[in-house]
């Protein structure tokens, strides 16, 4: 057997500890099938005496992970601190820079940084991997990467936030509103210090930004992906929602057609009964569609210890057996700029308007609409008690320049209370 | 860019083909994916002559497989002729033999012949590789092996034959009995030209030899598996399973528990609702439970000309990237024997009995029942106009030998026309 693979690990949050829980568990597994002896060397946290419920006792404490990247006894390190910029940024550029080999959970890091690291990593010569980054403990990025290489990918998407999709499936389940389910959430430890990361459908975009990457070949731009978050999403859309047999759901979509790449992240509708509708609380969906392979979908947990620790351990393993592939899939230099194409594939569209109840309301809107280009499908009308009536629209195929025109000039007509929301209709 | 990896292809069928039309249509993504092209310089099937739809007159044409794999410019051979032993296993033993990586997407092969392949790859440092061989498109050996690598496995079980699966979801779609759709299965070309392989369990059963190898770390052993086919459904139990709120799927299960591997195919029943119960047609799905990652579901297309030289594709580029992975996830040496352990876990059983409709004939089995120590949960007796009283039980969780000791006992009374249907009842 090999030489151990040696480990410095840099955060022993939630993940850092299920990774060391699974090494200390799993260590004769682990040795087995990567061929040689994983092992932690050296750890790095904001607080040394803090209980984790691991002993760390038996690895070199840093107190700057920095210092942690340069030991000699790290072959490998893993950064696990999270955030965009600062200490993980810096631990990851210096790891890089000391020609080691890389794994990180930082979806932020790589989505605002990936280029820039990646042609790093690229000249050192050493792997940058981050399958626990996008959607917890399920290999998309290995099926993308690897499994898929030899599809030409048409799609990639799915529900990549679990904690937005636990806020609209208990509202759904509860019949509760928006603000009582977030601050269940916030209650349970579901939301991220800053929680606009969730809601706001930007922690999402930072996953899509990766696997759009990889699977189109494009440079990794969180500014390409058109970003909605969920905080618009009333009890009244779920319910009407329902009445249609669909579902509201926080998806990232990525779509290439003759137009160029179509990205983005935002509530959408989908089938009540199809397997992204039938999604429930923090588990995750990736559906992926390709020339050959027609479509797949991997489903799993999006996040907790033990479901991202897998993934992180899946690739050190990777490492280990000597894997080494580029950081997005192909050299850096032949990805491609990721144009910011507006949507513009035509979809049935949902929008929900709340009218005065005015004699020649209705018809004023409908007109606004027609004047846009987007015709009706469906309309519901709701019962009220007070002067605002609810209406739903069910648009035929449109593009989202039209419904946004469409909602702009039924704002115009005054007879509107608040703004439309506006829901694209995805078919499964 | 290096050098090119050069193909063998040995078998010009459905995923021959495929795979040429890939290679052919994608070769700038596939050489960007690689970091090197790959190419096609000899092929190797039955007829010369016969028109499959591709131009393969750029490669050479070899009458004998064997001869294909001593070319020197063939680094790679891709066995897709199929069959458990003859010119398949020759061809396989000849490229290790000679040195050269082999890709295959032949199950029975590796079910039957996978032990001694994998010692003689290793030996020679060759990879095998076999992604094809199970559940078509998806990635599933990709998962497992490489992506959740780091976990103890406890469960893996799926759909895997979508021909199985295309019958019995066809026959509660159109209220048919299995003779008919099994004749519409065989027009539509969906049978393997034994059927058996594919309604009595064989082929699903190659397939969970291999993953339960890579899961458990156990030597691939066939005869392991406890297997039933699908012969026996009827239409009247889609029905009865249809009003309990289940579904019948031919369901591999691999389990490991203290008691130790559990491992069969057999038709079981699945809640309508569930993923596994909403699979329809020839989609496969595997379920994978493991101690960190808690549970993936992946979905895709079981067969077919795309997904499966998707599959194919994707090892042949691991294999050019420069992966090299042991056959089986972990070195031959260390594969335990796969003991036969007799399904020991209790779960619920379904009994559909057909009664000779006499005073106390229903008294008598379940007598019969209760002295094998069987207890009744549910029970349905369905509405007949002859002297045949259809009845349908659901036990409370029992063994499966103790449902075999109820069936024989209640064989025995003498009450019973025909032999009782029996199926576990799998929580999803």
């Amino acid at each position: 057997m090999s030489s151990p693979l040696r480990l410095g690990i840099a955060g022993l949050g939630t993940v850092g500890v299920g990774l060391v829980r699974i090494i200390q568990r799993n260590a004769d597994l682990l040795a087995l099938r990567a061929g040689r002896p994983i092992e932690i060397t050296a750890v790095c946290a904001r607080s040394r005496t803090r209980n984790r419920g691991v002993d760390i006792s038996g690895y070199a404490w840093e107190d700057d992970p920095v210092t942690l990247v340069r030991r000699d006894d790290v072959d490998l390190v893993v950064e696990l601190m999270g955030g965009e910029n600062g200490p993980a940024k810096a631990l990851t550029e210096a790891a890089i820079a000391a020609g080691k080999d890389v794994v990180t959970a930082n979806k932020a890091l790589l989505a605002m940084h990936g280029l820039d690291l990646a042609r790093a990593a690229e000249e050192a010569g050493v792997a940058l991997r981050f399958e626990a980054a996008v959607a917890g403990g399920i290999p998309v990025i290995k099926a993308l990467s690897e499994g898929l290489a030899g599809n030409r990918i048409s799609c990639v998407k799915g529900v990549m936030n679990g904690t937005c999709n636990y806020i609209l499936t208990r509202m759904e389940d509860a019949g509760l509103p928006y603000e009582t389910v977030f601050e269940e959430a916030n209650q349970l430890g579901y939301l991220e210090a800053d929680p606009t990361l969730d809601v706001g459908g930007i922690d999402a975009a930072h996953k899509l930004t990766l696997l759009s990457a990889i699977a189109f070949g494009v440079q990794p731009d969180f500014d390409a992906i058109t970003t909605t978050g969920i905080e618009r999403i009333s009890i009244e859309d779920i319910r009407a929602a329902a009445d249609l047999r669909l579902r509201i759901k926080l998806l990232g979509v990525a779509r290439l057609s003759g137009r160029g790449l179509e990205q983005s992240m935002s509530p959408c509708l989908v089938p009540a009964d199809s397997p992204l509708g039938q999604l429930k609380g923090g588990t995750n969906m990736v559906v992926i569609e390709g020339d050959a392979i027609e479509q797949v979908i991997l489903r799993g947990p999006g996040a907790g210890e033990g479901p991202t620790a897998s993934a992180v351990i899946g690739d050190i393993i990777d490492i280990a057996r000597g894997l080494r592939l580029p950081v997005f899939g192909q050299p850096v230099a032949t990805l491609q700029p990721a144009v910011s194409a507006r949507a513009t594939a035509a979809k049935p569209w949902y929008l929900r308007m709340t009218l005065l109840d005015k004699p020649g309301a209705l018809a004023k809107v409908a007109e606004a609409l027609g004047n846009a280009g987007v015709s009706i499908n469906r309309m519901r009308q709701y019962g009220h008690e007070d002067t605002r009536a609810p209406v739903v629209i069910i648009t035929h195929k449109t593009t989202r320049d039209a419904i946004d025109h469409a909602a702009s000039l039924a704002l115009a007509t005054g007879v509107l209370v608040g703004e439309p929301v506006a829901m694209a209709i995805e078919a499964d």
